[in-house]
């Protein structure tokens, strides 16, 4: 630890992630930790209100609340770690024409007795344009310096990879080139190897990781607002997102047993924030109303102007967004939808931090976004935490007993975004919260905790470590989500004319959607209530998207042409937006 | 200094420029220092060899001989510097039709309150391709970064930079765009800043400095051999390279007060040597038989790829080459010469450690390369030196009376290429030297120093410091290398059927080339004794043919069409080339 230095920046200095929802302001207790050998320091006066007197003696502190003096050993609950592994929906396979922006071609390139005052560049032209139909005009030079370690005096069989007529890569004719697709998320990313010549999409093998950025801020706003602020935190946001790829391609390649360098291409779905981090570039636009993003297009990059520990000259393709908020996640999940065959009306709603709804209706797209805050996803939750083992994801309550049900069955943590809206559904059906969202005193696990009221979940006794509860804020947190949601869906609907009545279907996509109990979503008024067989959850419709534009040129340019063609409606700041959020703030 | 530390290893380890023709290894003088403080360590039994008792006591010890094991105060004798400035000639000012590759454009950003939920690209692209000709299909994700730091909520006024049709910086409307133009040589490095609206060559601001590669090898074979053995020098290499442009760089652009990322474009010409290091591609290929390059034809990347200093997005355009050893310099070269109006047969000359020859006769070119060694550039020449101040340049011999000119008048330092052509020139004709190349015992000046002869042009005595001498071994060298260059005319017009008096031209392109007497290069049997008149020498055509480059695409796709024309017709390692060269080892 260095002089003054919190617990918590001594961890992101060293690369230890631990989570940090608020960004180390104090305000959120998600880097949690128990001291427990060496002197626990005196905790803060914030630390002082929020733990027992028995949790204190026990070591039990925030990381951003502890100026450690001298050495100290540290457990950090899963919880609070900021790198847990987490649940990949692959969102379904779909079959294809193969025809990939990077195309490969078996070559035998001529030995040096040919012609040696011809460079390596001319017997590599020589090779791929003598040869069928490819066509190569530009040679990377990465790609050059790659050839240049396989190439001898002697004749050798290769692989080219050629992106739109530039060699990108050169690999041993017995090797596969790969495709890397990437969902970067705000709270995970999900990556997918997959291979060039295959026409579907499923991966060769797929992982998920927590995005390391959590260590700096759990939600968007957050890491937006420090990027904002201070340059360095931007390039350290930078830096943490192309660690994480990098650090999936290493477990991906490393699962096939196979080179990162056998990766010719990669494409990158993600929301505009996220992709702004990636790239470096400024957010100032999107951390402010009107939210106008320095990118909202496709970009296409190599490699290695990313850093990305593939092969230097791949090429990077960002997919493009609809509009500031509307990001390139969005698009891939239009697209994934498109392969359905969707008939009739249909709404797509990619809920989070922010919640991007499509509305798909007589061949048009509209679309608005909806400021629905980190709730959903256990984010600014008092006990909110990630998908992850230990996380409290169903709850049901029989009278007076109270039933948890925890991902993998684990002792109860925190409670993750499917958990959040099963609470606030449960309590409701039971009467502990009224139509207003008032937590209704009276029932046993209902407490006054000094100003604030709250629902014990798990009692300090029942875990020997803080209790997990349920505060009144965090219902408030779940209204202003649901409020957010439900108005977008209103405003889709009005744009086109239509009654909720007439959906055909609603399509919930990605990780957490996934995981909800529709039910509870329709008990709390966040989801209109259909019949549920109108109602389908795809998984990680993003990241099928991105594996479809790795393995489809068509494919890549038909979601510029969504990108392009679908009209954004609504704004969360306008007034309509406004006087609709309103009134839907109560439980009906 | 680290222990075991050479204090030329010391000098590399500090970055401190200090000459070392043959790469540390003891073979030369060019290291040459003077300790003036502390403890000179006991002399190596080479250096003991090498200098007087009295030089010895004074201080004098080669850089790559002395291992100091405390502190001393060194004097760098100009000689041994590996930072000179060197001369520079612009070769010539040519008027053309400004049609750059990088074409500006001003344009209007319109500000956010247009239509917010776009982008700055979104933006970007409408105000480029709204207004007049200019079309722009993609943006460099750096151009953005510089157009982000730019645009505000208001419109504002911008300049475009667009290379085919792709977005590649962004400046303030009320700066211009440049462009850079190197002429990337073994020894020295010259840079030229170009205004990319302009049609004419002349640059705005010039500069030339020694090759920082020097202080790894002061010739060609010794850092291609240096870069073969070790990964970790190939990487110095390439650095030292990516270093001398940067400097050039900072120099320019602080002269005419204007931030590098003002430069958009990038035109580098080199040989192919050159080019592989600055690209840090493999060497083994050149260094030996039979020479075939990684890289032969043109290449096109991004500044940010090379590390240079300028806008991270410019366009770096490598000038291709026509085979293993006739690289992109000699292209260049033939580049310029076609603006000058050429009739009848030229035989056109790049003089170096390799030294490439065209023969244009008829509509063809025909060109070979010949290794002529190091001597005529002064290096492996035992006094040998930049040409820079000090550098003996002319040598006349008056009955005994010597008499030399060195550049700038200064003290005599060492001898520089157009001096070492003279003194062998001067000593011919003077019978010091006799037809076989041996030098005649008797002259004054003619002493054996040990089992060496030499010719002393400047005593021990005359200068307080050893003696500068012009050495058999010298003369050996300039019979190897004017043997080399005439041996490969002799190839270029057998090829063609001409006659060295059908010949209507002579150019001498180059630094070297443009500082010869050329009566001495013919006295010697270098060049064909041809009237004078028909002898030009031309300067820099490689920094024209850069230039030129630079400023006009079509000029650009010309020097493409060279390199494809132009037929390699000898190599050194031929038979032909062999006889040849053995007939014309002998002064006549």
């Amino acid at each position: 630890m260095l002089p003054g230095e919190s617990l918590l920046d001594g961890a992101r200095r060293g690369a230890i992630p631990l989570a940090s929802s608020c960004g180390g302001s104090g305000t959120c207790l998600s880097c949690m930790v128990r001291i427990e050998a060496g002197t626990a320091p005196a905790p803060s006066a914030a630390d002082r209100l929020l733990f027992s007197a028995k949790l204190l003696a026990d070591g039990w502190r925030r990381a951003c609340q502890v100026w450690p003096t001298e050495g100290c050993s540290v457990l950090v609950p899963p919880r609070s770690s900021g790198a847990q592994a987490v649940r990949t929906l692959a969102g379904g396979d779909v079959r294809i024409t193969p025809d990939p922006t990077v195309r490969t071609w078996r070559i035998r390139l001529a030995g040096l007795a040919d012609d040696p005052a011809r460079g390596l560049d001319d017997r590599l032209f020589a090779a791929i344009n003598g040869t069928g139909p490819a066509r190569c005009q530009a040679l990377d030079v990465d790609a050059l310096r790659a050839a240049a370690a396989l190439a001898g005096r002697e004749p050798a069989k290769l692989l080219a990879a050629l992106r739109l007529g530039e060699l990108v890569n050169v690999l041993p004719a017995s090797r596969r080139a790969l495709a890397l697709a990437v969902d970067l998320g705000t709270t995970s990313i999900g990556a997918f190897l997959l291979d060039l010549r295959k026409g579907h999409t499923a991966a060769i093998s797929q992982a998920g990781i927590t995005n390391p950025q959590v260590s700096l801020g759990g939600d968007i706003i957050t890491r937006l607002n420090l990027a904002v602020r201070e340059a360095g935190r931007r390039q350290d946001l930078q830096r943490l997102a192309t660690g994480g790829i990098n650090r999936l391609v290493a477990m991906l390649c490393g699962q096939l047993g196979v080179p990162a360098t056998d990766i010719c291409d990669v494409v990158i779905a993600g929301n505009a924030a996220m992709v702004h981090l990636l790239l470096g570039l400024p957010v100032d636009g999107l951390a402010h109303a009107p939210f106008s993003p320095a990118l909202r297009g496709a970009a296409d990059l190599r490699a290695r102007d990313l850093g990305l520990a593939v092969a230097p000259g791949a090429g990077v393709h960002l997919f493009p967004g609809i509009a500031g908020f509307v990001g390139g996640d969005h698009v891939a999940a239009l697209l994934a939808l498109e392969t359905r065959g969707l008939a009739g009306s249909a709404l797509l709603l990619d809920i989070g931090t922010n919640t991007e709804i499509s509305l798909l209706h007589a061949g048009t797209i509209l679309t608005v976004s909806c400021p629905s805050g980190p709730a959903l996803e256990g984010g600014e939750i008092t006990w909110g935490m990630q998908a992850a083992a230990g996380a409290i994801e169903r709850v049901a309550l029989d009278g007076g007993v109270l039933e948890l049900q925890t991902i993998d069955g684990a002792p109860p943590e925190g409670i993750c975004g499917s958990g959040v809206l099963d609470i606030v559904a449960t309590l409701l059906r039971g009467g502990v919260i009224n139509h207003r969202g008032r937590l209704q005193a009276g029932h046993a696990r209902v407490r006054d905790n000094g100003p604030a009221r709250e629902f014990v979940l798990v009692g300090e006794e029942e875990r020997d470590a803080p209790a997990i509860v349920f505060t009144q804020g965090d219902v408030r947190a779940v209204q202003l989500a649901k409020a957010a949601i439900r108005s977008g869906i209103d405003m889709l609907l009005q744009a086109a004319g239509l009654d909720e009545a007439q959906l055909d279907q609603v399509i919930v996509a990605g990780a957490f959607g996934s995981y909800i109990a529709i039910d509870s979503a329709v008990a709390i008024g966040m989801l209109p209530d259909l019949p549920r067989e109108r109602f389908r959850q795809i998984g990680d419709a993003a990241g099928l998207g991105a594996r479809l534009a790795a393995l489809s040129h068509p494919h890549r340019a038909r979601a510029a042409g969504i990108a392009r063609e679908a009209r954004h409606v609504g704004m969360a700041g306008s007034a309509a937006f406004q006087r609709r959020f309103i009134s839907r703030i109560n439980f009906h």
